[in-house]
């Protein structure tokens, strides 16, 4: 074997690999949606290590401080002032959703955001599939929202601040929808079903997905099959008083009466 | 670079992503809990592939047809006749928990179950942390249970089949019980709170664990990092129809309002 025969076999093994290893159709969550709703909003986890798992995605700033989209590979934190910025890598999130979007079904579709789901939903035939979905095109119009930062410990639950929530009316923007559709089951675990934030062309604009309209979009999807999770390590998330998940089927089965 | 050089290179290379892919510290899990115990007890996922994410851990054949118990690499069926086969590598499961497992604590305790958890609940400082658990000695008694066969189909919810669980009354034998300790916020998707299958050193006799009493047994136990998911792909997955897993305040964070 000659030296150069010999480092092109290392380079291909290494290719390999990588590639095996940034795996596309899996999608990567960091923390668990009940615990954000609850309150968990500290960032633990850099983009530095979100990245890893994919290229494409949606998540959170520590302390609420608005929304994040993850496109090609660059993050963007759209705040409540309206104003939307390219992060660096050593910005954390407290929860994130990402994946290596490969579509495997690509078609056109018209109409505001009730319509374009419906024709979506026509061609997502499997009720418990997960779905990554890149909505891109011209709008004539965007409803999103972003939170402003809340700096003060203890949170309180997400749902007694949505009073604070500041709302963006967005018009005739070209940009693209970045989501999810998921399924019922992993619902508290993660969020069900149709789940989008918002970037435009320019990156200035974004914000977490209300409703939309808009003439002839791009709709690429791709089927996600395999779901991998990590969870914060610190004392407020291994400590956090989960609502019990009743399932009096499943505790009967396991205690066999 | 000489020939020897090279291999060395490449062979390392290829042990150092082996390494990586065979990550520590993860639960893997084939199924959804939910699905299981509402009737779909198709195999659909082999013991090589599932081997491919852990030598030790838990599930269910398929057509409910008894318990799986995978130890040290070895997957073993223990069914409602009572007796325990060491399966091949072409056996399918319908729902399986498997981890690598390498313990960071290790003690021993001593009593029933009720007491020995309860140790171990003081060792297990997080709340909210998933952990393998191996608990290996002898054991002056156990009762085990496992489900007979259900070949007809559609399948009933698992709840309704409890009246034809066989129990086994095991005294005095040694053996090891695999299991785990998940957190609540996976209930569902997966079973919180302990589980564990049990398998005699000689291989003869296991089931799903419903008590026991021993003297000092040794108590291993891993914390796992991170939880990855595949569920099936047949219709009778993607087209079951989940209970609703209500959750108001992630619903009303998600819509705004």
């Amino acid at each position: 074997m000659t030296h150069l025969k010999c480092l092109l076999t290392i380079v291909l093994l290494g290719l390999t690999f990588s590639l095996q290893a940034q795996k596309k159709n899996a999608l990567f969550q960091y923390g668990i949606a009940d615990a954000f709703v609850g309150g968990l909003f500290d960032a633990t986890y850099s983009l530095k290590e979100l990245k890893q798992h994919g290229d494409f995605g949606l998540g959170a700033p520590g302390q609420l401080d608005g929304e994040l989209t993850i496109v090609d590979g660059k993050a963007y934190q759209t705040q409540a002032n309206g104003k939307t910025t390219l992060l660096s890598d050593n910005f954390k999130t407290a929860l994130a959703f990402v994946t290596f979007f490969k579509a495997d079904t690509v078609f056109t579709a018209t109409g505001d955001n009730t319509a374009v789901f419906q024709q979506i939903d026509h061609y997502l035939k499997k009720k418990n599939g997960m779905y990554a979905i890149r909505i891109t095109g011209a709008f004539t119009q965007l409803k999103t929202r972003a939170f402003p930062a809340y700096t003060q410990k203890p949170y309180p639950p997400l749902a007694t601040l949505l009073n604070t929530q500041k709302f963006f009316d967005i018009k005739d923007t070209k940009g693209v929808l970045v989501g999810y559709k998921l399924p019922a089951y992993i619902n508290g675990v993660s969020i069900e079903g149709y789940h989008f934030h918002f970037l435009s062309d320019d990156r200035t604009q974004g914000g977490h997905l209300l409703n939309f309209a808009a003439g002839k979009l791009k709709i690429e999807i791709a089927e996600l099959r395999d779901f991998k999770l990590s969870v914060p390590d610190d004392s407020d998330f291994m400590n956090f008083e989960f609502k019990k998940k009743q399932n009096v089927d499943l505790e009967k089965v396991e205690k066999g009466h």
